[in-house]
Parts: C-alpha cells; structure tokens; sequence
C-alpha cells in the first residue's frame, strides 16, 4: 500500500527538514527559517555520500524541496514585507530563475555551479533584505532590484565553486548561527563576497 | 552569457506560467489561481507532444513548478484562512506528500499514475475547503482530515487513470470555469468522484 516507502533513504528525511523550515518560513513569515533549511539542504548531501544513499529519487526530491524553501520563501517574504507591484513582479523574477536554475542543475553534470546556486541566492537576499530592514535603507526599489539582481546570476554562466574551504565553512557556519539572534552583518559579508567572487573570476 | 536559453523550449514558457499563477495564489490569497495552474499544466504536456520538445529539461521544470502551484499554495492558503496549529501540521503532511509523489513520479516510468497526483490532490483540498466555507461547514480539523486523507492518497500505490475520456474533459474544463465566478459546485464533485474513482478500482 505504501511502497514508497523502500525508495526512501537516511538523506531523504534530512531533505524533507529542510522543506519543512522553508514552509515554516513562509507559514511564520520569518526569515531565518531560510537560513536553517541551507544548513540541512548542505547536510542532506554529507548524509547521502557518508551512508552512501545517492540516488535519482533523492536527487529529484532536493530539488523539489529547494524551490520550495530558496524559490517560494524568499520570494513571499520580500512580497509579505514590500507589499507593492513592482515587488511582486520581481519576486516571481526571482522565481522563476530560481525554478529554471534548479531544473538546469537537474540534467546538467558538473564540478562547479553555472549561475548563482538557488540556496546562495536566497541567502543574498533575505540578508539582504534583513539588513537593510534592521538600518531602515530597505525600500521597494532596493528589494526589487536586489531579486531580480540575484535572479540574472541563478540563470547567467558564471561559475561558481561547489565546496569552500574549510576555514571559510566554518566562518559561514558562525554567521549563520548569529543571523538566528538577529546580528545579521557577519552573513551579509560573506553572501555578498560569495556573490561578488563568482562575477568577479567569470572569463569571457 | 544566457546559455539557457539554447533548452528552453516553447512547452517550458506554458509550465512557467503555470508557476506564476501558483505563486499568484499565494501573494493574492485567492485559491482560484490555482485552478489556471492545473490547465495550464495539463497544456504545457500537449505542447510539448504535439511541437516534439519533450526533454528531460523540461520534466524537471514541470516538477519543480508542480510542487509550488500544486504543493505549497494549497498547504499556504489552508493555513492562511484557518491560523491553527492542527491546520499547520496538516498543511505541511500535505506538502510533504506532494513533493515526494512528485519525486517518485519523475523516476518512474508508468502507463498509469500511481498515487493520487498531485494536480488533482491540490484541486480536491481546494475546492473541497472553498465549497465548505461557502456553506460555512468548514472547520481546522474537516479541513486539516481533507489534506492530510489527500497526502496520504499522493503516498499510496492506488492506480489512477492517466488520461480521462474527451466527455469527462469537457464537463471538467466546464467545472474549471464556473469555479472562477465561484460556482464550486460541479468542480467539487468531479474532484470527489476523480479520488474515489481510484480508491474502489484499487485491487489488494
């Protein structure tokens, strides 16, 4: 009757975290739920190589929750904070980039990201945005501007690298844990560096 | 610079419109929206038959699109007109549902749909929870039975027919359309005998 449930492994549950804080994102109307789920959609990948549970249905269902918690979340939010027209479109900007990224990254094979990650461009902005809220700089232009910024990256060529060094995780790990307490500056650092770092080492 | 452009293909633009009315439905509060999605995500695979652009692009796309019109708009909008605890749980056992019936759907290669798609899953909740609070008979706990008995339904191995017969086509398109004046009626009964249409032609 519920033969699904063979097909489901270790990694999968540590997925379904992640679009479970990414609906609570939405639901709660809080940013940092985002930033929780980027911490579990990283997890969910260790998980699958460690216990060596990589699998198509595991790779489609990432994706799947992705859209969800780097796609729709933001999206909403800027939309629930920002409630104007010209917001609106570009959160379905944002979307829609975010959903053509992902779908790109399911049938593409390779070492780097081509385009700005979707769990990287969500950071970008809601830190962003929280930012800007926190020293009263937020407007509907500046938000606006910043979606449809990060959404051009999602589907441009530039490449991204996969996995940061070490001591850099662990500064992006720290600052992740003090955006959860409101001192959101340490992660606007490092979503801009990593934003800027792509742009910067593009050829051609 | 937009290498992405080179896969994207005239069926994709039709599934990209099925997410923008998604995402409309939960920025506008307005579960009528998500009607338009089912239509056009009927269409995006006529087109995509009918012009010969079937890739596996564009199957991820309509996932990836599909959890968002289909998964978190229903779950987001239950939880926006009943603000409960129980209606929060439900709407999230109800996305979860979704995404994994969308993640066993695009590893599987089947005549039939196993598992009460996710389209129909979206509009039986809908309609259902739009019909009862016309009548004023729904409630957190009818309307969190209704998306947590639709997940389960997504979950299960319960065959459902893939294409109806042109008749059933028709009234169904009809249905979609009073719905949108907001006669719910004739839609809430075809979701009604779509899902138990299944359940009594289930063997063992």
């Amino acid at each position: 009757m519920f033969k699904i449930r063979n097909i489901i492994t270790i990694s999968d549950y540590v997925t379904i975290i992640n679009i479970i804080f990414g609906m609570l994102a939405i639901l709660l109307h809080d940013f940092r739920f985002i930033y929780i789920s980027i911490v579990f959609d990283a997890l969910d990948g260790v998980v699958a190589r460690k216990t060596n549970t990589v699998s198509d249905f595991g790779a489609e269902l990432d994706s799947i929750c992705d859209v969800v918690s780097f796609g729709v979340a933001p999206a909403y939010l800027i939309y629930h904070y920002f409630d104007s027209t010209v917001v609106l479109i570009a959160s379905m900007v944002f979307l829609i980039a975010g959903a053509l990224r992902l779908a790109r990254f399911g049938i593409l094979d390779v070492k780097n990201f081509i385009g700005l990650p979707i769990p990287a461009a969500a950071l970008f902005l809601c830190v962003v945005t929280e930012t800007f809220l926190k020293y009263g700089i937020a407007s509907n232009y500046s938000v606006s501007f910043f979606a449809i910024f990060s959404g051009i990256l999602m589907i441009s060529d530039i490449d991204y690298i996969k996995y940061p060094k070490k001591p850099f995780l662990a500064i992006f790990g720290l600052s992740i844990v003090l955006s959860l307490i409101n001192i959101t500056e340490p992660l606007f650092l490092c979503a801009i560096l990593y934003v800027l770092y792509g742009i910067f080492n593009f050829k051609k």
